[in-house]
């Protein structure tokens, strides 16, 4: 099991990620990439031949450096009409309730991710059910997949990254205590969908507000959501 | 308008993660980063504290890299009961069938991703219907997130990277002519959807054989399907 410290706190940007002050900044990220991590030559800020964006491109052998988002994925366990949270034991947001969920590895697909992640944060072993929902998050360079889950074995307990686990009946989510404004907009669609009767599949964009924290639910909108 | 070749042939990975054999493959990815990009330090190959996997770490200053999976965005653009597709002006699979794809920007979602990439390859205006398909492809580290799509407007040109773009109805399309793997699957899949009246959401791993060329359709098997 991993602690996967250094990369498990989604919701927020590594540094130069988090200067894109909004999604139509798109064409002004800024390249964070100062050596070539292939010779370790200097790099230089160029718009390649063919291209359009600014890229850091290496002066001594020309490799390309290109910065993408990040995939984060999580599961929505669900278990006799509860769903299962997590007490965070790490910052940012220590203390404050999350859905299991961090980055998605090379080499495994969505899916297996999210399971892989309840199984460290949570110690709970689920098979996913379905897709529940993507929400992008262009400030900070990130997109939650979020899956709905069952336990396959009725039994959790905390991680490393987890002071806490337990179950929640969707009347006693603590939405004054998540850690992430992802976690919120699942947990509202999840409450929301299980009232009407139908689960969907949920895309949206949450675009944050500058200098919000993670975990102000008025931090943030949602925006060009879409249900199937 | 960004032709924006090197990093818009889906499908394909770069050298390293191609050399992940399977999904099974996760904690076997191999870093693929010899100097820190921010001081330019060699790197040492490490388990980092309180994690399992083996990351690149900078033996100057200590930074942690990480390498993770890319997003893959595109349009599946109805009109008038045919979909819009593009020959590859560019390789790999030149001279093949693809809808609009490319790989995902900092700074934008994943459906302002979609429409940006229809704009440049076949200089259409697009407005995202709904999510259609997440396609994760984990040996070469990439997950395809594709849109259905309206054209704003009945135009439509090759951009740089298209030899030529057209609308096919669904009897029409060719399945023996495609460019990759995710876009035979995310055809396949609209196809049946129509012909069965109902358009889902679906979720899918795509195994890639080892070797296999991207346009092959035997090339690969689709697991852990679901339709929301």
């Amino acid at each position: 099991m991993s602690s996967c410290r250094a990369e498990s706190n989604p919701d927020v940007a590594a540094a130069p990620s988090a200067s894109v002050a909004s999604s139509a900044a798109a064409t002004a990220h800024k390249p964070n990439v100062s050596f070539c991590q292939s010779c370790g030559g200097p790099t230089k800020l160029a718009v390649p031949e063919g291209e359009e964006k600014m890229r850091a491109v290496c002066t001594l052998c020309g490799r390309i450096f290109y910065e993408n988002p990040k995939m984060v994925v999580g599961c929505l366990v669900e278990h006799d009409a509860k769903v299962l949270l997590c007490k965070r034991n790490i910052q940012p947001s220590y203390g404050l309730w999350t859905l299991p969920a961090g980055f998605l590895e090379m080499g495994e697909s969505a899916a297996e991710g999210a399971m892989r992640e309840t199984l460290e944060e949570a110690c709970a072993e689920v098979e996913v059910l379905s897709p529940f929902a993507q929400l992008d998050i262009p400030r900070i360079g990130q997109s939650y997949i979020m899956f709905r889950a069952k336990l396959k074995t009725p039994h959790f307990s905390p991680g490393p990254e987890s002071l806490e686990c337990a179950l929640f009946s969707l009347d006693d989510i603590p939405f004054d205590s998540l850690a992430f404004s992802s976690i919120y907009v699942t947990l509202k669609m999840y409450s929301e969908d299980i009232k009407l009767g139908k689960l969907n599949f949920h895309y949206a964009t949450i675009n944050k507000r500058q200098g919000a924290s993670p975990s102000d639910p008025r931090g943030f909108s949602v925006e060009s959501h879409y249900k199937t």
